[in-house]
């Protein structure tokens, strides 16, 4: 054992994680939906660094997101580097170099890493791994893009076996917001500071949210309906909706989400979706529609978020270019999947993402077939097959049998079982159907009849 | 344009790339071919945390390696972390912490980034991708797991078009040098700065070295013999190397070669593979075989290196344990696959890794049509299909039609091309044979009919 002052090498560092084989093939199956769902709707892959100068973060979220960062310098000549907390400010640099030349819209996913320089809890780690889409560059009124985007998201937790009932979409907006304050006689110039404050509702206790509300100016009764108009959660279908919105709303808001909620209806999603003027996203950024992704009950934290930001590609050198994305971390859809239990077990896991061996290849215990057993792998593998081998000395054909009922992640084992006879032909069994082939099997003939 | 301060924050960091759609396409072109080649061959893939503690890569590679590496320190009461520059360390940490309960050999694969502080060259980058093979455990006499290691690059490069004229495995011992050595009367002692010295090899002048050799107490004549014999390149078969084993090498070598060189034999990659001395592999830690891949010319840094390492899991706090494995990244390969005119056309790999869109919809330009496309589009991504669609005001269906044939990544365009012709029932076309399916699909059907 290492002494203790080399313990703590021995671990991770707090807040990141090591993923043995099974652990990782359950963020595989995650990201195998994340890509499949992107693809399916016309999203084109991108990356770029994983750290980046530390100013494209404080051009976008101010310089509070320093304290959040895990930044470096590496040589004193040269600039100060953090690593990328979100995806969005290399996107926006992306965007802006090629804005002239790219498509309108331009559809970009994105799944890596992120870091957060923060203490973990539940369902928030140092680092995770976020799945982006982004529209950009729409020429349509908003609630296309907005509807389609949206869409994305329930077709990859329809996909994971999630329904309307345990995940909800809600949905808000910016100006929607705004107005509602306004409407209560909130000045354009306060407007910062109560969106900092409606972000911290839910967080805060409803007498520390009123005294604030106090502080900048507004009564309390009028603070309470603000409140009340934050935790109404209603189907868009819900003939109170339209009451409500141009009670507490009015302006362009109701015209807008009648708009969305027609394209979500066309879309065949709207059933997971609420309207909740609860949801603020704090992130200064946003100009329109904002949403969230939830379990029911609430417990969790929220397991995607995104938005509209119609100004952001100008922010980084770009022209004027309305854009929506959103961003789905792994770390709280992971906890949401497993308490429903919509995990596959381990074999399907390891069928599902295509790691089930298709051989399984021992030798009879004499010699000649012995030594044929590498030469014989070798050429299944070179065939494209999926072969595995004991690699045991012992010659009890019965215990290897055993060990290729088990073969390959989660123990599900291989398709067949190849038992040498001799360094030219093969005893073949389906294992699982359990049938042995009548004849024993030239080698020459074995990878094309495993292929079948 | 953004003021001149900020210009650099419209540019990757210096050694990292931005990936647009297609140049990624050609990583995930490579990573895919790892991915195969590591399953089929029987590796497990596993992951670890993109930072460690600055201390587990000291512990390998001695202090030196801090100068190489990112580093930083997140709170005043933390460790320092660092920036994974490769894999191996927390390949021995997950190792070492399961050891007893893992089966033997374990066999993992790893392809993630890594990162190195280092000014950037052709072939070298800051941040790139790399892909790990390990046999961690193999209680056989080394030759079988090191040449089964060696076997899966050799399927690797075969996989992308590669051909033993065009590329050559040159393998090693670390054992065989040293008797190389100690045969010309090295002293134990001052081995390790013979091998910082035969490392540079090639890097330094013919005089530089003789010089350093000189100053470790060589003459001349015999340093310049063993300057030849780091030279010679020649395959297992030729007659000439036992000759050069026993003269030159001597001790365990020649045995250990040929019992290597009758395992490559038998899986069929032997014709890939030179025995060549002048392969060191600096970093202190190989205990037996090493091997690195080039491109026949020379002309390019090697496209991955690797070997026995049969000490490493015990220093990380696991049981004495033998393991062998190897590295390689994406950069000095995708130059070697472009020299060679080796990545498929931007149509071909577009279609190989499943980005070709199933359909484009347009609508015949009516009002009714028109507001059917959302909808259908949608319920065709649901059905599993990768469905595109026009976004553009414009009703002239034949600029719309020349669209289709050029959607999706590479401008492969769509397979099928569909035309609303009401909200109900749409004209279908196959765009690769050009027919036109004679009578209208009715909307219900088109999911269907399109799978086929």
């Amino acid at each position: 054992m290492p002494p203790p002052q080399f313990q703590h090498l021995f671990q991770a560092p707090t807040g990141t994680r090591d993923f043995y084989p099974l652990e990782l093939a359950r963020l595989r199956y995650i990201q195998d939906a994340w890509r499949r769902v992107s693809i399916r709707h016309g999203f084109d892959e991108i990356d770029g660094p994983t750290f980046e100068h530390l100013e494209l973060y404080t051009v976008k979220s101010g310089e509070g997101i320093v304290s959040e960062l895990f930044s470096f310098q590496r040589f004193s000549g040269e600039k100060t580097y953090a690593l990328r907390p979100e995806f969005t400010p290399t996107l926006a640099r992306l965007y802006s170099a090629k804005a002239n030349s790219l498509p309108r819209p331009t559809k970009w996913f994105w799944q890596q890493n992120c870091f957060r320089a923060e203490r973990p809890q539940r369902g928030r780690l140092r680092e995770f791994c976020q799945w982006n889409c982004d529209i950009i560059g729409d020429d349509a009124p908003p609630q296309r893009a907005d509807a389609e985007l949206i869409a994305v998201c329930v077709e990859l937790l329809r996909e994971l076996g999630l329904t309307p009932e345990k995940v909800k979409i809600r949905i808000s907006h910016r100006g929607a917001i705004e107005t509602m304050l306004k409407v209560r006689g909130v000045a354009e110039e306060t407007l910062p500071a109560w969106f900092f404050l409606l972000d911290r509702v839910g967080r805060i206790s409803n007498d520390d949210f009123l005294s604030e509300a106090t502080k900048l100016g507004m009564k309390a009764e009028v603070a309470t309906g603000v409140l009340r108009a934050m935790a109404m959660s209603t189907p868009f279908e819900n003939p109170t909706t339209e009451t409500f919105l141009s009670e507490h709303v009015g302006g362009r808001g109701p015209e807008y989400f009648k708009a969305l909620f027609a394209e979500l209806k066309g879309a065949g999603v709207a059933d997971w979706c609420v309207l909740n003027l609860g949801i603020v996203r704090g992130l200064a950024y946003y100009t329109g529609m904002v949403f969230e992704i939830h379990e029911a009950s609430g417990k969790e934290r929220a397991i995607a978020g995104g938005g509209r930001y119609d100004t952001l590609i100008e922010l980084f050198g770009g022209p004027p270019t309305p854009a929506v994305g959103f961003g789905m971390g792994d770390v709280v859809l992971s906890l949401v999947l497993k308490d429903n239990g919509l995990f596959p077990d381990d074999k399907k896991l390891a069928g599902q993402l295509g790691l089930r061996p298709d051989a399984f290849v021992l030798s009879n215990g004499t010699d000649e077939a012995e030594a044929a057993v590498g030469p014989v792998v070798a050429m299944l593998r070179r065939a494209g097959l999926h072969a595995r081998r004991s690699y045991k000395a012992s010659k009890n054909v019965g215990k290897l049998i055993k060990d290729a009922t088990s073969a390959g992640l989660g123990g599900g084992g291989a398709k067949w079982l190849v038992i040498l006879e001799s360094a030219g032909a093969a005893t073949v069994k389906d294992l699982d159907s359990g049938q042995q082939h009548p004849e024993p099997i030239p080698i020459g003939q074995l990878a094309g009849f495993i292929k079948g």
